[in-house]
């Protein structure tokens, strides 16, 4: 059998055909056009699902069963978009409204970020561990969380795993949630964006040369990327900037490992691209901090393997 | 049938016969005497269960199971005490030795923690809760976690929980892990009474008086309950002193609730006496602070109902 994996997202819808070991064997895309009617969204899932299934010379009986990924507040056991601000659903029955363009009588629905670690704990970074904790590092700190196999999204509701929104420093930079001091104010992609415009302010304005500058030219633009590039060339400043980052990373994620002590953690984002970079450093600190330093059984922490198909395969495997 | 709860503590063991709806029909306790030969303790342990049995009119075989909550880092599985501190265990198969003076085929042990929370659930503040976590607030912060009625206790190894241990103050205050500013540091008991001695010398070398000296007179000590006490009192110094505390707690508990999201958050552990004195305060921040504060589903903060039992009920719900 065949399982169909949709991440929709404020852009682009994606859609992928899954096999039973989780490969995709065909994907497509389209534009999301988030602002248009809700359904009309709907229905092009539905549709560039239909495309790819006949055009692999399938029917939908051959499909077990539809998972869809969406962003924001997602209801699992109703199929209802409680809240999501990028693609502007309030308690939408996305399910429900699927089912009517798509014949599929099971049809699984979850959080993106949440599908994500899924995604990578069936096929990716995590394959293999039964319990894998996965946070994004993008405009903010997303979370999710695997235990045997299965995501966990929250007890009394679905909003769970939102572990960017836990305080790392009382009182401390505003987030956008509300609170102040939350992990993604000091660990999101953003965060390390608004550090390094911040260096090169204070550079700038006592006329000292960096190669952050340089990298602002060769790129065009200041970017989460370029205080990672300028440190590789040498860059001190740029180096203060990446640790301070990586400082606030490591108190967060080892965090997350004395409250769960996942066999795998796994970091995902723009951000995971520094591969070595990121995770040596970040590993030296955790390895020292963790309540377990002692424990012969460790959380491994990795970076995401599957990029931006940990959606797609996550949904895929929703139904399991 | 009947189970065996055993609460394993560094000053007593306490032991519970327990029915089919964890209710504690008969219980007994002696000291620990923890610094003796480790094996003593258990021989103890099993005695004290068996005299509960038999002056019962039951036998052994009368007995599901024995459930045995301890303290320091547990290994489920193995049955193994890995490490504790209070009871100077190391690597020590518990279960096993306790096979050897108690028939029973079925032996289950876990962290006292991790059975403490397990104990609410099953017939305490979070009877008939899915999913809950539980601290308590003693001279640690201790964490246990409850997910569709079961302990998790980690994945890579069963040391997880250990809600203390998540920095909420990046730098701020030595814990005793290492680790600089863990919750622990801040809402522990310990940190109470250090909070409140602290701001009394301060009192003191500018000559102010404070019904906390009074307090201090009246106990013969200044504990965790002298700041709660003088606040009754109207003592405004104290009322500083619960309010920083109750805002720290704030921060750690509204953490675990955007993490877990669980149907209900157990406080435990002896500055819960304070009842409402602590919960109006809290959930007044909390409800502010709390990520899904637009959900109309959400996590219940109460205060522990069992008290001391709560090990012993949990203990006995090991085998379920």
């Amino acid at each position: 059998m065949y399982t169909i994996g949709i991440d929709l997202g404020g852009t682009n819808i994606a859609v992928g055909l899954c096999d039973e070991s989780f490969k995709i064997i065909d994907k497509g895309s389209v534009p999301t056009l988030a602002k248009r009617d809700s359904e009309l969204i709907v229905k092009d899932m539905a549709e560039l699902s239909l495309k790819i299934i006949e055009r692999n010379s399938l029917t939908p009986s051959d499909i077990a069963y539809v998972g869809i990924a969406a962003p924001g507040s997602i209801n699992a056991n109703t199929g209802v978009v409680e809240y999501s601000n990028n693609i502007q659903m309030k308690n939408f029955p996305l399910v429900e409204i699927f089912k009517k363009y798509f014949p599929a009588e099971k049809v699984y629905i979850a959080n993106d970020a949440n599908a994500a670690a899924l995604g990578e704990a069936l096929a990716g970074a995590a394959k293999g561990a039964p319990t894998s904790v996965m946070i994004t590092l993008g405009t903010g700190v997303g979370g999710g969380i695997v235990i045997d196999g299965r995501i966990f999204a929250g007890g009394v509701n679905c909003a769970g795993a939102e572990l960017g929104h836990t305080v790392i420093e009382a009182g401390g930079r505003q987030c956008s949630c509300g609170r102040r001091g939350c992990w993604e104010a000091y660990s999101s992609a953003s965060a390390l964006l608004a550090m390094t415009r911040e260096k090169m302010h204070e550079l700038s304005l006592k006329g000292i040369h960096s190669q952050l500058f340089d990298e602002e030219k060769k790129d065009g633009k200041v970017s989460a990327r370029t205080s990672f590039n300028a440190m590789k060339k040498g860059d001190i400043y740029a180096k203060q900037i990446v640790e301070k980052y990586i400082e606030y990373l490591a108190i967060g994620i080892t965090n997350m490992i004395n409250v769960f002590q996942p066999h795998v953690l796994i970091i995902g984002g723009g951000v995971c691209n520094e591969k070595e970079y990121l995770t040596v450093p970040l590993n030296k600190i955790i390895s020292r901090e963790q309540y377990t330093r002692d424990n012969p059984n460790k959380t491994k922490v990795v970076t995401a393997t599957l990029g931006n198909d940990a959606g797609i395969i996550g949904a895929a495997g929703l139904g399991l």
